[in-house]
């Protein structure tokens, strides 16, 4: 294994310690328990906004932590569901009279630390499940769909709305709908390496690729050898679009999003690919992300997510954030 | 070789394809010959800065191509300089009278070209050559140091000060002093793949980098063993600052920039030793930028640089961009 880390049990506090560093102006970094605010705190009277999920998915979720997006997130170990303690110290340090969402990404030991968070919190607080994977139904770890970068889109347009003045329910609410308008389905040309670990996660063949991978190596719906970027790109449409059924006048948001592996130029070939599918079926690309957003360690691979849109959903994305990941 | 590619002759096209669908409101796409423009033009009256080099270093240039950074890119074939012929269409189609700066990075081929444009095109221009990269002083493509991340602090600070109306003098005088007061070094822990190629450019042990390698995978200073991260960073920062000589009340642009196949985890714990060794000789760290800015395909690896700053350079870097790869 081969990183740019110092010692390997040291990995998650140097990288958000640098972290930190790198965006004083954004965000304050907490290492004892572990998790990140807006250097400038929670606007009074707002609802907060708190994700988390293990490391590894870097810009997720700390990287949306600022104006317009999260208000806290908590980073657990790599692949590893952050712990309740620090998802209650990231409750109390927000300070939301108004009330906190946990946005969670669904799998059995996030969902079970975020509940018990929950439970023993003070306040208002509700929580949305992402889960817009659409590969496979159960998981490694977790049952029913996981959640993987469609959680993005939920966390910039709750967010959003948020930053406007929802309240907790319209929040809540929101997040839901966002959630069940998107779907995921990724591919990984190489497995990751998880540090700990220090070998791949699991072997591919010098010509296979996993198709419909998970966020953290875990199998797709099949193995198969490596096809054309638009053959790759067609089946994930076509297996969102059997999940979404958009009808063809739906406006999309489509989001193609590297592995952490796989660099700009191939995604933005798998992005003309994914475009020309949605335009083949009448969908309206709307509005387009491309870049390394909800990554899997160094995995080289590609997710393709699609939220269907609407009028409220697209003024929400428009609306200004300022994160480290993601600025406009 | 596995890559998200259609055909490997394609595979420049379709990236620059999606990337032009992907950021409409931005850019435009030309592809005979091939080059980026601003969607809505160069302002009038307004210097135009074109750059342009081999492709597979994406974001840069195209990605830089937007208000407050660069009129136009020029994107050669993986790894090949453009041809003059697409330098002077850019130059022709930015339609400005108060003049083209050329920003061009030391290789030889690129040089060449440029120069050659240059001297067919009507109207004034001139050329500001970086060569940022400290770790040799020639190499594979080129005599005299290679120009490499460095670049995108020379297009981000000249780009602002040309929107704000600088003359053609002025931006090539700027333009030179940033480049001077700018240092890199990098470092592979892979070697990238050239699409057309289909196999590893250079060979690496399962424990070895190299030191101090082009953004092409020249070879750098020495192949060494995999050290600590902040092992790899001090003799990075060390090499910098030898070559530029800061004084230890200089403020700094810091920018940790990504090969391609590193993940932002690891960039960040870079970020943070090479933070903690410029504090150490005095330096206040005034900017910092982390990501995958100018990459060399799926190299794992990263480079730092420092840029000498001042309150005008400064005053530039934080000036309103907008470009698809970076925007404040």
């Amino acid at each position: 294994m081969k990183k740019l880390l110092n010692k390997v049990d040291d990995a998650l506090a140097d990288s958000l310690n640098g972290f930190g560093a790198a965006h004083r102006d954004l965000v304050s970094v907490n290492l004892e328990p572990r998790f990140v605010t807006r250097a400038g705190g929670t606007p009074k009277g707002k609802v907060a906004l708190i994700s988390g999920g293990g490391s590894g998915h870097e810009p997720l979720h700390a990287g949306f932590v600022g104006t317009g997006m999260l208000d806290a997130a908590c980073p657990g170990e790599v692949f590893t569901s952050p712990t309740p303690d620090q998802m209650l110290a990231a409750a109390q340090a927000v300070e939301a009279p108004a009330g906190v969402l946990f946005i969670v990404k669904n799998y059995s030991g996030d969902v079970m630390n975020f509940e018990m968070a929950a439970e023993m919190m003070e306040g208002p607080n509700a929580t949305v499940l992402t889960n817009d994977d659409v590969a496979v139904e159960d998981s490694l770890y977790t049952q029913g769909r996981r959640g993987v970068a469609g959680t993005i889109v939920v966390e910039k347009v709750v967010g959003a709305a948020a930053e406007a003045g929802a309240d907790l329910a319209a929040c809540k609410a929101l997040g839901d709908r966002v959630n069940a308008a998107s779907g995921t389905m990724g591919v990984a040309l190489t497995s990751c390496t998880v540090p700990a670990a220090g070998k791949p996660t699991f072997d591919l063949g010098a010509d296979e690729m996993e198709m419909g991978v998970g966020i953290h190596g875990e199998p797709g719906r099949r193995r198969v050898k490596i096809m054309a970027a638009k053959e790759i790109a067609a089946e994930m449409v076509e297996a969102i679009a059997a999940a979404l059924e958009p009808k063809s006048t739906d406006p999309v948001i489509l989001l193609v999003n590297g592995m952490g592996g796989t660099p700009l130029m191939e995604l933005y070939v798998v992005y003309g690919a994914a475009r020309r599918l949605c335009e083949d079926r009448g969908l309206k690309v709307a509005r387009s992300l491309v870049g390394n957003y909800c990554t899997s360690l160094d995995m080289a691979g590609c997710s393709i997510s699609l939220t269907k849109a609407d009028d409220e959903i697209l003024k929400l994305w428009d609306a200004p954030v300022h994160t480290a990941a993601l600025r406009w």
